[in-house]
């Protein structure tokens, strides 16, 4: 049995395409092949903090990651991350447990930002050059860098509430990918003339308001992973030609999706797509250059069993 | 963050009375206080096995366990065990990790054996000096091993589908708790006297009958952990005074209670206790030493959490 620390993982795994063809292959897999992915065990913590737990199986995949992802709100102040968390992969053969990968969220930070890279490619104009980011934390950084991946990013915005967490991501995305990346303090400009907007927050009222977006547009919205969050305008989601979620099951409870059909905007007989489905071609996915496309992120236990496969394999080949 | 290994929780660990009383003070936090305890995370592996996660949070216990364990049914062919699996023990304070306790279902089995034992205490009657063991494998061995824990346990019969085992696990008992232990072939004998009777099977279909059965005796039924399995006749349980589950959440679904309920023997309205209940004073436990009471245990979470904290606590304690 391997141990994989952080450090190990980060010396083995970075975002790359080979890493974003990974997760859209688990996508592709979700929309195929009789995938086992339970809905999330969660354990809460009274008044301290929750943890949850994903996995899943792919067939083709020869192993499967148990991730267990704790969220103790108390533990800045305790000079501690809020977010940690380790993975621990089995054999789909035996069930033995092939290796811990300690790796504090990093591969869920991959394995996330990869998937707003894979929805990029499938919904986004290609010829999209202008990346708008809400928010300024890993997944900002991580996210443009997703889209500089699949798409000829030439510059960038960054929105966040914090104007100066906004300057200094920008500048560290500006020299880390050499492009033009600048802060900006008004979220309508940020939206103005950008061909792809992500938003990465842990908002609870919407960062991104219909009214400021464009026809040919694309938003990917991976901050929502629970029911009281909620970063778009639900109109947003309404409108979208296509709405597309990563899961439905999961959408519908606890991402952009919930506030929409609890607010009566989206009808809840209208056919939705699912992100696999348009890699499957199975649905389509941008039909026209002036449509505004949506992709709504959750985080599946697929992109979990993808991304530590993809690490042991690399940790095996570079041998001990 | 610690890793203990098999090696050394068996180092560490073994069944005592502490182990028990451990269990005991789990079961009454789980009547008393507001414990946080999930339904089972299962996750199917298409025709090679399953995978089931539990975990609790018991307030009052510092740390609490996630539990990982693979059945692999087509492990023994290929050489390998078929239930193996390990803990990730957090910290309920910040969410950190403490310790990984690789042990192959060691520890699980420990605290499936102490459920016995507590069950036993609770529900047995006090002078219970024989003992009927059905089944020959680890927790024939342990339950038996439980029982003369928290009863004055004179001798003890064990019954298993396979003579050879029934006879090679009652030599073993026999040298190992220093008691004279016979193996039988006829279930029907090995229940007649006993004081405490204890199913450790995975049987399907019950491999104890009513009729088999006289006043005054316990029965703990502890094999069946799933929607398919029974061991109790359930007339038995219909008649049991009083019918005890480790948590009825889980009985109803996976425990003997299960098929008492499908076949009408259980009125869906007849009230039922649980072990818990019982320790806190709640519910009353054997009323009148002529009464037959059952335990039907399939396994919680609190338990988990209440073992592997100790034995984190224990590898503190015997430092590095």
């Amino acid at each position: 049995m391997k141990i994989l620390k952080e450090a190990d993982l980060r010396h083995l795994m970075a975002l790359d395409l080979d890493v974003v063809n990974t997760i859209e292959g688990a996508f592709l897999a979700l929309a195929t092949l009789p995938v086992a992915m339970p809905d999330i065990l969660r354990l809460d913590i009274a008044d301290r903090g929750e943890v949850d737990v994903k996995t899943a199986y792919v067939p083709g995949i020869e192993s499967f990651a148990i991730k267990i992802s704790p969220g103790f709100f108390g533990n800045p102040a305790l000079g501690l991350p809020s977010l940690n968390g380790l993975m621990v992969l089995l054999s789909a053969r035996t069930g033995l447990t092939e290796a811990l990968l300690l790796d504090n969220g990093y591969l869920t930070d991959l394995r996330t930002a990869a998937a707003g890279g894979v929805a990029a490619r499938w919904l986004s104009r290609p010829d999209s050059r202008i990346a708008a980011i809400y928010g300024a934390g890993v997944q900002a950084r991580l996210q443009l860098q997703a889209l500089t991946l699949v798409r000829p990013i030439e510059c960038a915005r960054i929105w966040a509430r914090r104007p100066e967490q906004a300057q200094e991501t920008a500048a560290w995305c500006a020299t880390r990918f050499g492009i033009p990346v600048v802060a900006v303090d008004d979220p309508a400009v940020a939206a103005e003339g950008a061909d792809i907007l992500v938003t990465t927050t842990p908002a609870t009222q919407p960062v991104l308001r219909r009214d400021w977006l464009q026809p040919g547009q694309h938003v990917t919205a991976m901050g929502s992973d629970a029911e009281h969050k909620n970063e778009l305008d639900p109109r947003i989601v309404a409108d979208a030609a296509p709405y597309v979620a990563d899961t439905l099951a999961q959408t519908r409870r606890l991402g952009e999706l919930r506030r929409a059909l609890a607010d009566g905007l989206v009808p809840a007989d209208r056919p939705l797509h699912e992100l696999g489905a348009i890699i499957a071609g199975h649905q389509p996915g941008r039909v026209e250059a002036g449509a505004i496309t949506v992709a709504d992120l959750t985080g599946t236990g697929i992109q979990d069993t993808a991304i530590a496969t993809l690490a042991y394999r690399r940790a095996v080949t570079a041998g001990p």
